[in-house]
């Protein structure tokens, strides 16, 4: 899929926060794919109309942002290109959470890109909306994921420790990575950026994709670690080694 | 101090500008401490309450965010959470000394940190409003950082060859550092970030906090400045070093 | 005049876009430069007025920073200090070709710098004006900027495998560099600061001082791609590279 992705290039218009917005272009220039990074109302609609795959996250998310983000969705949902959608620190504020609700019910996710956290954050919305309480107890991810996949009918593709990707029916756990991709910002937004390209290539078949992507960022992580000495270091080997080839079952 | 801080991962919730924000994102997740970095008014005052720390920094500031400064700051003053703000290019712009001399009143900003250059151009505000112009003559820091302490009741920090700290009464100096340090685009915005992360684990002690967070930061840089070819280099080993285990006293 | 650009330090004001603003400031003062962010209406006229140089890219566009880039271009030609445009994705959006119309218009830009696809599609507008198609049979690039830089009256900088540089009437081509620089995001970006900054340092040479620009930066490349394993490790070389003392000619 790595070698298809690497000769189609695919354009992945991103809509993102500046705290990443350049780790999250090199890597997908290192993956081999084509970030397109506009983010102002007058032109999203002709971006995303020139793009293979929608790449959404609301990091720094502000009103302005969020109409770009609602339009450009809208045109990929008519262009038919698949869109990931990145809720970051969706517990954290009233406003992140009602932006996120929005995204979801007026544009149609491929996937949503989230951690166990942001996870619970938006299952506790729905929660309150049945008069439960949030956050109390602990979480079954898996279970969790799969009600928010049927809910949105969506992927939903959790990260951490293992990861989780489901579409409400079939579960996949991917269990490589390493404790150092929580130390370097934006490693599930650029993430969120590679599902999206791994899905620009693989039209009707976003749960393949998405979980390949997965795979690959998380080997891709558990191989360059060891030759890495702490976060800084971590981040630009990860970068090298988005853009190697990789070995085995990836490079088909 | 910094194993505390590790411990306790404190929030710092940084309003800071584009040109840093993944390099000060980074380096505090290094550190240990929890980055997160919203700006839009509709926010910042949730996310300040959920902060341990809030640090400030005007570098690509314009209207909007800085009423969300005014807002985060007078949100963490009510919660009783220490404030750094980083008054990046003071002397530039009329926009910026207005927006900082407006922080500085509206707020009780904790400590200041700045460089030389920035503190002579603050100073230089209040001279010109007692009829005496800015910038001529040399600039005595010391004294200069105790008359804005005691005038606005903060700690002010001046960082260059030797660092400066001062409550207004007492002085400490710190001679570490490297003048690799002045190569990269924000090492003065990280610190900030960097002082407001000790602050949150030694309430009660600001000047402690500041001094420590100086001489570590100081340290670190000197550390790793003979391993590295130049700023590129440098700045990936400058995060490293952050993550690092410390030897002697700074692991208690 | 690399020696001299690092004596004098030019200031170079770059308005530019949220992807690259952390590598573009940090590859200027890896140079030597001196740069300057903001980006504010509010201020943009003050810091072009402290400015050697100034550097507007049109990545991230939206109609605030336009704004600020027409003020800040009307007071750079009012002070006499050049103008470096990139005009990022000039051919992406309607929005963008608008914008660098009324920018090349409305201020007397030195030196256009940007990508074959760019010039095309920049040409490809006065083209539509003649009634001709645009993007339709190969791009005679050195024909194209030539025409370019006589009807703009500017200079025009053509970055790819080969560069060209031109003022409508002389050519000039470097051959140097390395393909990795294409896996970089805003290596062109940062190219472009580095112009300003060598215009900064030639007044009355601009023809020369880009070619110098171009040469050094494609050279600069070319020499630290061998120890490079990849877009990562090469970004950071790169930032050394731009550092390091050049041997021979480019030292004087």
């Amino acid at each position: 899929m790595l070698a298809s992705l690497r000769t189609k290039r695919p354009i992945v218009h991103c809509i993102t926060n500046h705290v990443v917005s350049n780790f999250q272009a090199n890597g997908l220039l290192a993956l081999g794919a084509s970030p397109v990074m506009g983010e102002a109302y007058e032109e999203v609609e002709e971006l995303a109309m020139l793009a293979d795959a929608l790449s959404l996250n609301i990091g720094t998310l502000n009103k302005l942002t969020l109409s770009s983000m609602l339009l450009a969705g809208k045109t990929a949902n008519s262009k038919g290109i698949p869109i990931v959608l990145d809720p970051v620190g969706a517990g954290a504020t009233a406003f992140r959470l009602s932006a996120i609700r929005q995204l979801i019910e007026d544009v149609n996710i491929t996937v949503l890109r989230c951690n166990a956290g942001e996870l619970a954050a938006l299952a506790g919305v729905e929660w309150q909306a049945k008069g439960v309480d949030a956050g109390e107890g602990n979480v079954d991810v898996v279970e969790l994921a799969k009600q928010m996949a049927r809910k949105y009918k969506l992927i939903v593709a959790v990260t951490g420790e293992i990861d989780v990707v489901t579409d409400g029916e079939d579960v996949e756990e991917i269990p490589y990575g390493t404790p150092l991709m929580s130390f370097v910002t934006g490693m599930g937004c650029l993430l969120s950026g590679v599902v999206a390209a791994f899905l620009a290539i693989s039209p009707g078949q976003p749960m393949v994709a998405t979980v390949e992507a997965l795979r690959f960022y998380a080997m891709c992580g558990e191989k360059v670690a060891p030759h890495s000495q702490a976060p800084g270091s971590f981040q630009i080997a990860f970068l090298d080694g988005l853009a190697s080839k990789p070995q085995g079952n990836y490079d088909n």
